[in-house]
């Protein structure tokens, strides 16, 4: 049933208009007057209304909930609730990140709507990647984002009370956790009437995923942390599609995905997209070979995105510590804190673990489940798709059952290497 | 600072009685009239008021929150609100086990009390373990007790918004969790100045505890399980002395520490308090071996409670699978069917291991830490004393830092003969 509440109505761009120029800050940050704004609703996205707004002085970007995912319809409700979340998890990843988000002018929660920083001449990361567009600030940007999120939302930085108060904070956030829930962690795997895929080139991979029991006990071993492991503040979406970027400025956008959950689900989530972008060139350079540089520049910006997390992570922990975690009391001599230093390093090869498994998870519900990425399905020859798609599947179930096999981020980055060498036929 | 609450005030047996006399359901109960109830104060315990009340037709135990620790005085604040929790949690272990927890009769928010079934002829468990009473159903009731609160609640049985807001409901329990964190997580590992133990005879294993590298990450992975592992509605603090019973009857009591956390540290308690009982005795019997028997009655009990809670744990798995994690729909023929009940054997062997390490810790914290079992207490002969306390220190210390070497309860088992036969001096 379709959500109702007090108060709320979907903004129209003349609605809109007249919103926007009863809130002082923004109407100044637009300038002249309302009617002469230009206000365009551009949301090309899946579940939500997004307007660009423009004045003789500036610009504001506006996001505004549907009580529905907006790609299905009314059939599928989705309560406003989202922009709650997504407004907690923007601000407190602003606090942290700084300019790493697009700054919020105001957020109405009864419209259940955000107008937040107007990013020009930003684009979608994932369309720049097709493009084949280089990004020379971006591993270090998004793993600054990353460690200093995840980091300062987990137990090594936070008291227990603290921590807890933000896990129930987020705990309402259930209808987009399942969304995440039932998409990755469960139709890729099962008859589900969402499921599509590059048929009929891949139905025999669609049916052997659906077949093959220990990729089905690994990805319900994901799903179980993913449930209960609540290890600090996730994006909970943080692909290429939530990135804004040109070569000098990255923003990270739409957390409405956001709640306390596993960290590798967040750093696998970027990783994964990285490799689905290097599988997909194939079918987007224009003569064989003419996206190699672009392709070895994916795969060494996605070694660096681990790479300087890690290093980030491991800094803002040994310069703080300040969480209830591992307490600074228990290893204070020189023994002590060179034990402790090892077991950060355990602690990050147990995170790289998790991340590979996440990743190998989302790769496939990319190929397998309903939501699919342009950067596979902007590839016209299905044929060609059907190899770059079967490349990533047979790596990312790999992962998933044998994620030993990829110790380092560097291992994974070969195994992609070989297996596009190594697989000529879908 | 101590908290004050509109409405509360600590009750005195004659202010009890004019109170409960105004409980229909209760005044009833008890028969005639409030005036010639026999109202006694008997809570031995460290936190809480406890009133037994006696009326011509039958009886009633009152148990009422203080908002500092009793043991302690006004010094060591503690939120009234944890009677909220145990009301909340002693009514879902109530709906979940039925007659393996006292009956409510009444709670009142205001007053931080609870009204429940006057537990009689029961004695506390410890009591009866230290005069070497066998109790031919305990393991029974108790991996009755275990199985179902802790299936029931975990993400097996539970759709991910229901488990989600119990999280969020027990989120608030911050205080009863902080006392758990840092009385057995982390003050036995340091210089604290609650710590007591067995003095000089044990003041080289304290210094031997603060100084062991290995054992600190230990413990700080079990703290970290802890923090972050919503697994299940968790007793909290489930030893011994949280079990009244008679060789025909088993109640669970005292919830007040319940969160949703990793189940092994419910397990890891009942396995615990067993093995500490299980050293004691050698400070009980009257004469050399006079206790044997009844040492192997706790060892084969404890063995029954794991393999019973496994057993029943699965078998309920087996039976209801409701839950989001494991989906059926992914298991459904008989290759799925063989593979999953592969994983659950896995699972359980997952939750050995976690139960091993939270057992350890919470040995360890008995002897070296603030709060100290009467099992070992009781012993006067500190030279006896320490010796006992010795053989469970060694223990703990190889089962958290090697739980691998306790593949199964019979192992474990083993390991605690071998350890009393070949530690002769402390």
């Amino acid at each position: 049933m379709i959500e109702t509440r007090e108060g709320y109505a979907p903004q129209s761009p003349a609605t809109l208009a007249a919103y926007l120029g009863g809130i002082p800050r923004v109407a100044a940050l637009l300038g002249g007057a309302p009617s002469g704004w230009n206000i365009a609703e551009v949301g090309d996205g899946n579940l939500n209304l997004v307007f660009i707004v423009k004045g003789p002085a500036g610009g504001v970007a506006v996001k505004q909930a549907l009580p529905y995912v907006r790609l299905v319809g009314e059939s599928w409700p989705l309560p406003l609730s989202r922009a709650h979340y997504e407004h907690m998890a923007l601000s407190e990843q602003a606090r942290l990140t700084g300019r790493l988000t697009p700054e919020i002018y105001h957020y109405d929660e009864t419209l259940a709507l955000i107008v937040m920083e107007l990013l020009e001449p930003h684009i979608i990361m994932r369309r720049g990647m097709i493009a084949g567009i280089e990004y020379p600030k971006f591993a270090e940007d998004i793993s600054t984002f990353m460690a200093r999120t995840l980091y300062f939302t987990s137990d090594l930085a936070l008291t227990a009370d603290k921590k807890k108060a933000m896990i129930a904070a987020f705990a309402g956030n259930t209808a987009l956790c399942k969304i995440t829930e039932d998409l990755i962690f469960t139709d890729p795997y099962r008859v589900a009437p969402l499921n599509r895929w590059t048929s009929p080139q891949l139905d025999a991979y669609a049916a052997e995923w659906r077949d093959d029991g220990d990729l089905k006990v690994a990805v319900s071993r994901l799903k179980l942390k993913f449930l209960s492991s609540a290890e600090a503040m996730l994006h909970g979406d943080l692909h290429t599609g939530s990135i804004m970027l040109t070569p000098a400025d990255t923003r990270v956008i739409d957390p409405e995905f956001a709640f306390m959950g596993p960290m590798g689900f967040d750093a696998g989530a970027v990783i994964a997209n990285f490799l689905l972008n290097y599988f997909s060139q194939d079918g987007h350079e224009k003569e064989p070979g003419g996206r190699d540089g672009y392709r070895e520049w994916v795969l060494a910006t996605l070694q660096q995105i681990w790479v300087f997390f890690r290093a980030k992570f491991l800094a803002l922990w040994r310069g703080d510590g300040m969480g209830d975690a591992y307490p600074a009391a228990l290893f204070e001599d020189a023994e002590g804190q060179s034990r402790l230093e090892q077991e950060r390093q355990a602690y990050m090869d147990r995170l790289w673990t998790d991340t590979v498994g996440f990743a190998a998870a989302k790769m496939t519900r990319r190929i397998l489940g309903l939501a699919h990425n342009i950067d596979l399905e902007w590839i016209e020859d299905k044929d060609r798709r059907a190899l770059c798609e079967a490349r990533a599947l047979i790596l990312s179930r790999d992962m998933m059952v044998n994620p030993g096999n990829y110790a380092s981020v560097e291992a994974l980055a070969e195994a992609a290497r070989r297996t596009r060498r190594n697989v000529l036929n879908y």
